[in-house]
């Protein structure tokens, strides 16, 4: 065993929240085609291949030590001696192989905790997806990854070449230096919450004078979104430990199409999804409040003071404008209180935005620490993430993947997380809630799916020219929308 | 919601103790054949009628209400709205769909903690099992059933008519009269708990009691096994939350002739075939330890004072002679010891008896409770049950039940337990074991395998009369056993 290492605020918080009704890990899920000439034990024998891979990069052989009498605190310790047979896992769809149950299974999986006696990662491989199709469930703790480094391994485990046959284990490949720069933003981050650690009563004046320089800027019309100003929602409960999950998949040019005609960013047109679904399904439950619902949404953000390349990751809220029922204003007010969020934060110090991020990033043991939990109101109603990735289409091992989706860790106070993941011409959306909390999860989906057609009817048809394009997009959506039916289970 | 009702000291005990690292379910695996005329839907649609069947028999919608600030207690609240596509599930085995893949996946399932936030218990229907064959995976929390109780659940929602299609679901089938008088022993066992709740003075008193009536018809030489006998071994430390999981099957008729030849029971054979599995495996990891390992068993017991009908659940501890090479000698050992024990029991009053019981059954809270815990040396090393079942085949739908494995709990110091079913002319094997502390526990179902081979080599080939028999058993073992390969995974 190598040296130990003290894990940092961030790392502390997110592995000592864990527990049975919240377990804070995070997942990619992966649908490749198999090569045409695979025969019945290619999968098998792609996980024997892979569990015979044992070289580990950072953090793949991180284990987290307990706090015991004789050290006080939580430590990772190296592991080099892996249990194979448990991390990397061969499963199976019961017939017929569909979406359905696909999402089941996903939904399942994800509501088992990792093991914390070992590296809190595992690796699933799932066969008997219908159309010659396999999964790849691969799920981390989110003390170890966040959305964006989670894109980033998986492609580095891939190549572009449909041919390559020595493809690495996620677990084995090596990251490439321009990689290890572009986390720069999250060890800020991380910086910003060891400092705050250090001292509690200077983290409440950052806060202060963070929350003092937003109010500064705003006015009653302004469409900034403050913390605290969501209306509690069936969303905002205590949650519990099992999970739903659900997937949405549509064409990227579809998207872009609509963000040019509104002449909003691709952010917006995700929200606007979001939101209208949100709207759909809350009244469906009789549970939309009159309030606009809020989101939170991690950014990137080039500080007024920063001179270097970086950008930092950062953290905007926006009003859903849930309570407007024309989806064309609905999109406005969207992009209005997004390009307002970021003209104020852009109006930051790199400090200032860095103590902000941390305040809201971080998880609610920080926040119950600046007194700020307790509140009657949520600090914001949902997460919606967008995380970039490859544009290329990727292969391993001569397996194509076809999608990836995001499923995320939910938390007291916020029972939906929706992430949505660029790739290869496509946008794919994953909807990770609380079993207990959102009934039919399902149907969000679904309603996303429905609130792009809404929303192109309104965009597309209005201008003219556009008619064409609308025309368009339907077709390419006929081929391309793919609901999973995992929410119903 | 129906009234509330308290837990007693051994639900209360089950419950509590559970923890991530010892979750405290019991589970039956049953593999059944498909009807020849079952089609692709046909386990589809198996799931959807049982998910369909929402009455609910004890304990099958008992909920576990947490302590509170309002009432400080746990106690069981009645659910008759359970979330079906929650508690019964579908699944499937990859290909192959052998032993192997079988015994994996009941591994995982055995690792992961039923919902305390529902009624305690999941059953899973398994496709793709070779040979057009599929597997039930029932899993309670022990606070609910135990071995008996179990196999019992399972007979009662099964029909011994092969062309019966309205078999009840497991949690719907009414409970016969004689089941509930059965079931006595159990009850008085909890009330003999309540009894020490109320008085901890008053059980540590007992205790003593019963320790010197039992020391006082012993000597040096006696063959009677003392609690806290048990040497150290690699199956008595702390355990950790995975598990790993082995079967054994044998033909019953084999057992039988064995144990008429050796003129011992058929306890006492499960007991050598144990013994000699486990001396094999331990000299195998260099852990063997020159003093015999002790096995606490489950026995029925009638009281010296017993005039009524019942007989009482007990308990006795059994000297396995595993320091002993020859295994005519080992079986001998073993006979010895069991004899000797079920002496000393049926001396002792009904009181004594299960103030005995309730000592050394009861998971260690009560133990702790009792001072008896942090002694150098195990209780015992490990617990071997022998469940009697029925004998006749049965069937669940026109499925045929073709065998029923014991899939059981672990606990801190029982790294390892043994347990098996009798069913319609065979005697299966259950080997369940931490998977951190059990290394290959495969190998202990293989070498259980052997034990019996030697056995039979040992006592049949001795009697020359009972040539032609043990060549007969030979035959039979051929055909009948089978090993999974659960535990390398």
């Amino acid at each position: 065993m190598a040296a130990l290492e003290t894990l940092d605020l961030s790392e502390l918080s997110w592995t000592m929240m864990e527990s049975q009704e919240r377990p804070l890990h995070v997942a990619t899920l992966l649908i490749y085609s198999l090569p045409d000439d695979a025969g019945p034990e290619f999968l098998k024998q792609l996980v024997a291949d892979l569990r015979d891979s044992t070289e580990f990069v950072e953090p793949f052989n991180k284990r987290f030590v307990r706090p015991s009498v004789m050290r006080p605190y939580p430590v990772w310790e190296r592991d080099y001696d892996l249990d194979m047979e448990y991390h990397v896992r061969h499963l199976a769809l019961p017939h017929p192989g569909g979406e359905r149950e696909l999402g089941v299974l996903i939904a399942r999986l994800h509501s088992n905790r990792l093991d914390f006696n070992r590296p809190l990662w595992e690796y699933h491989v799932i066969e008997g997806l219908e159309n010659n199709r396999f999964a790849v469930y691969f799920k981390m703790h989110h003390s170890l990854v966040d959305g964006i480094a989670g894109v980033r391994m998986m492609q580095r485990s891939m190549s572009t070449d449909p041919e390559a046959v020595n493809t690495p284990a996620l677990w084995s490949a090596p990251v490439p230096e321009e990689l290890l720069e572009s986390n720069k933003g999250i060890s800020r981050l991380r910086r910003g919450l060891t400092g705050m650690q250090k001292s509690i009563r200077s983290a409440r004046q950052v806060s202060r004078q963070v929350m003092e320089a937003i109010r500064a800027g705003g006015d009653d019309r302004d469409p900034f979104v403050m913390p605290f100003q969501a209306p509690k929602t069936i969303l905002n409960g205590r949650i519990k430990g099992q999970r739903r999950f659900a997937t949405q998949q549509y064409a990227f040019s579809r998207i872009r199409r609509l963000s040019k005609a509104a002449g909003c960013t691709v952010n917006d047109v995700v929200l606007a999804i979001s939101s209208g679904a949100l709207r759909k399904f809350l009244r469906e439950q009789n549970a939309l409040p009159g309030q606009p619902l809020t989101a939170g949404i991690p950014v990137s953000l080039r500080a007024k003071d920063d001179q270097g390349a970086g950008s930092a990751v950062s953290f905007i809220m926006a009003n859903l404008a849930t309570n407007v029922a024309d989806p064309h204003r609905r999109l406005e007010t969207i992009k209005a209180s997004t390009a307002r969020a970021k003209l104020m934060m852009n109006g930051l110090s790199r400090d200032e935005i860095e103590n902000f991020t941390a305040l809201f990033m971080a998880p609610s043991s920080v926040q119950t620490a600046l007194n700020l939990e307790g509140r009657t109101s949520p600090i914001f109603n949902v997460t919606i993430s967008n995380v970039p990735g490859p544009t290329e289409t990727l292969y391993f091992r001569r397996a194509r993947l076809e999608a990836m989706y995001p499923v995320s860790a939910v938390i007291h106070g916020q029972a939906l997380n929706i992430t949505c993941y660029s790739y290869a011409g496509s946008l794919t959306f994953g909807f990770s809630g609380c079993r207990d909390s959102v009934p039919s999860l399902q149907r969000i989906a679904v309603y996303a799916g429905e609130a792009l057609e809404e929303l192109e009817r309104t965009f597309l048809q209005a201008e003219g020219a556009e008619g064409e394009e609308f025309e368009a997009a339907k077709t390419a959506r006929a081929g391309k929308t793919r609901t999973s039916k995992a929410a119903n289970e």
